[in-house]
């Protein structure tokens, strides 16, 4: 198995699953003779569908990112990288269901805790990955403080997603902002570190 | 990040978008018992669906061939230009719902409206992505008057949509014949400068 | 526009639109309390639906590999060939629709109707996309007999799709043997003049 | 047909089959006013779909693990291994229906014996499309015991899975263990021949 076809296949599920999130934004079901401004309500209705559309969106580009990332360090693949490989895979396709849930249901607990765990759950199997990559000696050298912060980068992931699941039981808003931020939180602290990986990858 | 993984990528969240659209098609529900007459005119009522489905395909092919036209031209990619060809891959893969939303209320305000403004809003992006890649000397320096023509084009398409937008607040047939009309009208302008636009990349 | 992209686009949205196709197959949903009887007349019911899916599958195959081999045969692509073959995607994604629609109304005229006209529609735009290819100088000369199979060939599908069409006014069976019919037959035609094709492209 | 493009097809498909998976599970539908117990139950009560998209996934990703080994073996593409691959991709993407089938009916003998002979099909189709690639002299010729190894491999899953759909009849509990067992047993079995595998392909 060559990396430029786990390569491919991986962007293929990546592209895949980022392009399905918007089919659980469904279009508003009026009865006849509805008004401009039941449409409009309903549309507005939507906005929570919208926001965990672009988080979860957002979440899927820094994982992309992030896998391009490894596979690029990653000397070459044996057979217990490809199949964890696969099992990160399978855990990012599940990604459309708890963003359906969690926009159907914004405010209910399971919901906020469903999400929270799975997003926990598709970092935590990445960690794992590049965890098993590095045991087996297949990724670059790199010094002990660079791989320090990739591996706090890679845990703070799953741990604010089980804070914000676990926020949900108090607050289903702090929930919401932990789910929203993260995204951002990674995009902004990937830029600051930028310096680190690119002399690693 | 190399610009092939970059260009793969944009190219699946390109196809599947634009095979996605037509899953919001569905097939008339009649019941048991209907005639051949009966879904005949469930059919023909699916015309402004049809319609929709045509102009977001076309839409999502001309800007294909536009980002397509800006990778060749960059020089390489870096993390700005990555995270807002990101931001573009989301708000194309939002197309699916204003399409849907449309072919379902063709004659509602807040779906000619939403129509409009998302389709300005891809646009928009795609626009912000130039000037980001531009500014940050990434593209192949060309002359004044093509840079000029590019700038024009690039903000035409949003400036149309938003005005189809708000035409639809008048005139529904307006807005549609806007929604309709700018795909065609690109294809026929870009055939236009094509001259210019091989010079370039 | 390089052909490797123009074809790996291709590859995707016939990739996409032929997997998309089983989606149109329901689970039936059946009452509580139903039994195993129920349920196993709830799936044979499904056989029109299967069959369809599987001609629908086996007619987006032979397309692949027709337009595999037409851009094996192209020498470049200009604008015309690049817009003339995004409207035979274009087509070629509305596969879907009457699929999902013969499946759910087997035996209604407007049904056979419309999946008829669409694929001897898709047929016909890839009749035109070599068409425009040839008069462009842009496919490699063959010799005239070869040439003639060819459009025989291209223009053989779209007429017996349109006669399948015809025939379902009269009767839903024969429509249904030569919808069904058709791909069985290119496969085989094809297998017959492989040595021509090979010697072209 | 180059193998690059047959791979890039199959592996677009494979993705394609893989990630649609998760759309079968569906949000829980909840009327207004519910509480947080009820929809926990909800969503506990989606369990068996859960377990049979994991099972379906591993299923698919071991057998593009095989389908990548069988084209690093292959020596060319000519048709008839072109079209046996072609039905194969088609019996590959109805992987979504009978895994939609049983999640929704977990105990009923009709959805265990499509599941079962589904999964049977997607694999005795693998291995005719070896059978075939192996009778035109296509694959590398491998020492006979490896071959046999390889062949037992192949047989053993269409044999186990239409012993899970028999076994239905008798208990439904002990079918799904064998349809959750397999792909696990495949995965540990090619690591035990990984050695002999590699000295193949």
């Amino acid at each position: 198995m060559s990396k430029t076809r786990l390569e491919a296949f991986s962007d293929g599920v990546f592209a895949i699953v980022a392009t399905l999130l918007v089919l659980e934004i469904h279009v508003p079901q009026l009865p006849h003779g509805h008004g401009a401004g039941e449409l409009t309500a309903a549309l507005l209705a939507l906005a929570p569908k919208v926001a965990i559309w672009a988080a979860s969106f957002a979440f899927a580009s820094v994982y992309w990112v992030n896998h391009h990332q490894f596979i690029a360090a990653l000397a070459s693949v044996d057979r217990p990288v490809l199949f964890t490989n696969a099992i990160f895979l399978m855990a990012l396709s599940f990604l459309p269901f708890p963003t359906a849930l969690l926009g159907e249901y914004p405010r209910a607990v399971p919901a906020l805790t469903t999400f929270g765990m799975s997003m926990a759950g598709i970092g935590a199997v990445f960690f794992v990955l590049r965890s098993v990559a590095g045991r087996r000696g297949l990724l670059a050298p790199v010094p002990a403080h660079v791989r320090r912060a990739a591996n706090l980068r890679g845990a703070a992931g799953p741990i604010l997603y089980l804070a914000g699941a676990a926020a949900g039981f108090a607050s289903p808003v702090l929930a919401w902002a932990v789910f929203l931020g993260v995204p951002v939180l990674y995009v902004g602290s990937s830029a600051a570190d930028r310096h680190a990986i690119r002399a690693v990858s």
